[in-house]
C-alpha cells in the first residue's frame, strides 16, 4: 500500500496516536486541565454525565490537532488550550447529540450517555457542552477562534442534513459526495488546524494553509470511516455493510457504480434503494464493490489526498511536530479504527 | 383578580399581543427580514424545513421584548435588529431541541418538526440554527449580546436538567423551584431585556435593570404556564395534570403541600411519587391543589412578580413602548395559553 503514496507519506511509517501526541504530551495535560474546568457545573446530574465522559475519553484528535498546528505556526500559547477546549466542547456536544440522533446503543465500547440517561438529558447536556464552549472563548475574547468554530458547526450539520436530503433521493455523485465529507467531517479538522494556527498568532496566510491542510485531512479521514464498512479485514470487529442498510451511498460504492458495465450496475442500484436488505442481497452488494475495484479506487483517493496533505505540511519549518502531523496523515490512512 | 395587584399593574388592562407589539411592529418587519436571511441555506431539506417553521411562527415575544427593551432604553438601533433575530434563533433551536426532547406530537398546534422529519433532522437543525445565530453576532462584532446571550443558553440548560434531578427525588422545595425556573425561563427573557438595552447603547446600570426586570417577567410567566397545569378553566383546551404525570412538582402543589395538615400532605406525596396514576387519582391532586389554596396562593406569588416587574419599569422614561412592557406583564399574568 506505501508504494502507491507520494513521496513525503512513503517515507513515514504510520505511527501511533501515542507517537503523535508525543511532541505535545505535556500541552494535552495543560488543555485537559482546562476541559475539566469549562465542565464544572452546580447541578449534581450534570456533573455526574460530565465524569463519566472524561472517563470514556476519546481518542482527542482534534486537541492534538490544535496543539501540533499551534506548535508548526509559532508556537503554543495561553489560547491555545482555550481552542483546544473550545474544540473538544464542541465535539463532545456533537457527540451527545449523536447518540440522540442515532438511538445509539453504544458508542466507543461503552453504553451512550443517550441511553443512560434519555434523550431528553442527551440534547440538553449538549446545548450546555455547547453554551460552556462559547463562554470560554467569548469570556477571553477569542472571536476569531469563535468565528472559526461556529463556522465549522454550520458546515456540519448543513453537511449531515445534505447527506440526509441526497440519502432519499439515491443520487449521490461524486461530487456530491465530497461536498458532504467535505462539509461533515472536513470542516471541523480545518477548524482545529485554522484555530491552532490562528492560537499561535500566525499571520493570515498561514492560517489559511493550516486550514486547507485540515480540510484535507478531514476527507482522508472520513473515506477511511467509509471503507470500513465494506472491508472486515481493515475495520477490526466493526460490523460491515451498516451503512448500505441505513441507504447511505459512499465513495467504495458510488465508485463501483462508475466503474461496472450498466447492466450490473443497474442492478446493484435496484438492491440499494430497497428500504430492507437481506444478509445475502448486503453481502452481494459488498462483493460487488470489492470485485468491481470500486473498493480500491476508494482507497487511492484517500491515499491521495493523505499524502497531498503531508506534502503541503512540507510548506511549515521542520519540527517534531511537523514530523507528527506527517505522521497524522499516514496513520488516518492506515488506522484500523 | 386586579384589586390584588400593585398600582401599576392595577391601573392597566391586560393587552392583548397585538396591542402590545403595536409601537414596534414595523421594526418586527425589519427583523422578520434579519431572521429570514440568516436561515437561509443551501441545503434544500434545510430550506424546507425553515420555510415549515416560518410559517408557524409563534407569537414572537422574545424579539418584541428586545425590541421594546432598546425603544425604553434609548432607541433601536441596527444592532437592536440582530439582538432580536439573534434571540429568536437561539429560541427557535431550544423549540426544535425540545421537540425532540418531549418527542412531542405536536406543538403550537402544528405537528412537530420532529415528528416529520425525524429525530435526527430535529437535533441537526438546531444545531444549524445556533451556529447560525453565533456567526450573525460574530459577524457584525456584537460579542456582548453574544455574551448574554451564551448565558442563557447555559443557565437554561443547567435548569432543565437541575429539574430532572430533583424530580427524581421529589424534594422540591419552594426555593429550589424558584432557583429552576429563573435558569429555565427568568434566564432567556432576562437575556431580551439585556440585549435590548445593550443594543440601545444603554449604560451598564440600564441594562443590568432591564436585565433584572426580565428576570422577574420571566418568573412569572413560568409561574402562569404552571398554574395551567391545575386550572382547567384558564388553560383554554389544554390538557390537565400533565406535569403530574412527568411527576413534576411545580409551585402550586409545593405551596398546597406547605399549607396543608401534615397528614393530608403525606397522602397526597404518595399519590405523587406513583409512577403511573389513575385518572381519579390525577384528578384527586388536582383538586387538592385547588381545595387548600395551593393554586390560589401560587396565583398570588405570579401576580406578585408581574406587579413587581411593572413597577420596576416606572424607572424607565415614560413612553408608549414602556406602557407595552407594563401592559406585557399584566398580559402574562392574564394569559389563556
Amino acid at each position: 500500500m506505501a508504494a502507491v503514496l507520494a513521496p513525503t507519506l512513503a517515507d513515514t511509517r504510520p505511527r501511533s496516536l501515542r507517537e503523535i501526541q508525543a511532541p505535545v504530551a505535556a500541552d494535552l495535560d495543560v488543555f485537559r486541565t482546562h476541559f475539566r474546568d469549562a465542565m464544572r457545573s452546580r447541578v449534581r446530574l450534570l456533573d455526574a454525565v460530565v465524569q463519566y465522559l472524561l472517563k470514556r475519553k476519546g481518542k482527542q484528535i482534534r486537541p492534538t490537532l490544535v496543539l501540533l498546528s499551534a506548535q508548526v505556526s509559532g508556537g503554543i500559547t495561553e489560547r491555545s488550550y482555550r481552542a483546544a477546549a473550545l474544540v473538544e466542547l464542541l465535539h463532545t456536544a456533537t457527540l451527545v447529540h449523536d447518540d440522540v440522533i442515532d438511538e445509539a446503543d453504544s458508542r466507543r465500547g461503552v453504553a451512550s450517555v443517550n441511553v443512560l440517561w434519555k434523550n431528553k438529558v442527551g440534547v440538553l447536556l449538549g446545548d450546555y457542552l455547547l453554551s460552556r464552549g462559547l463562554l470560554l472563548a467569548l469570556d477571553d475574547g477569542d472571536y476569531d477562534l469563535l468565528h472559526v468554530m461556529s463556522d465549522a458547526v454550520r458546515r456540519m450539520s448543513e453537511g449531515e442534513l445534505l447527506q440526509i436530503e441526497t440519502a432519499r433521493r439515491f443520487d449521490v455523485t461524486e461530487e456530491k459526495y465530497f461536498r458532504i465529507i467535505a462539509d461533515k467531517t472536513g470542516s471541523l479538522i480545518a477548524a482545529c488546524m485554522a484555530a491552532g494556527a490562528a492560537s499561535a498568532g500566525a499571520d493570515d496566510e498561514t492560517v489559511a494553509r493550516a486550514k486547507q491542510i485540515g480540510e484535507t485531512i478531514g476527507l482522508a479521514f472520513q473515506i477511511r470511516d467509509d471503507l470500513f464498512d465494506y472491508d472486515a479485514d481493515a475495520a477490526a470487529g466493526k460490523p460491515i455493510g451498516l451503512d448500505l442498510q441505513d441507504r447511505k451511498m459512499t465513495l467504495p460504492l458510488i465508485l463501483a457504480l462508475d466503474i461496472a458495465p450498466e447492466a450490473e450496475a443497474g442492478r446493484i442500484r435496484k438492491i440499494v434503494r430497497k428500504r430492507t436488505k437481506s444478509r445475502a442481497q448486503t453481502r452481494e452488494v459488498v462483493r460487488f464493490v470489492k470485485e468491481s475495484g470500486g473498493l480500491a479506487a476508494a482507497r487511492g483517493r484517500m491515499e491521495e489526498l493523505a499524502a497531498q496533505a503531508a506534502e503541503a505540511l512540507g510548506t511549515f519549518p521542520p519540527s517534531e511536530a511537523r514530523e507528527a502531523l506527517v505522521g497524522l496523515c499516514a496513520y488516518v490512512a492506515a488506522r484500523s479504527r
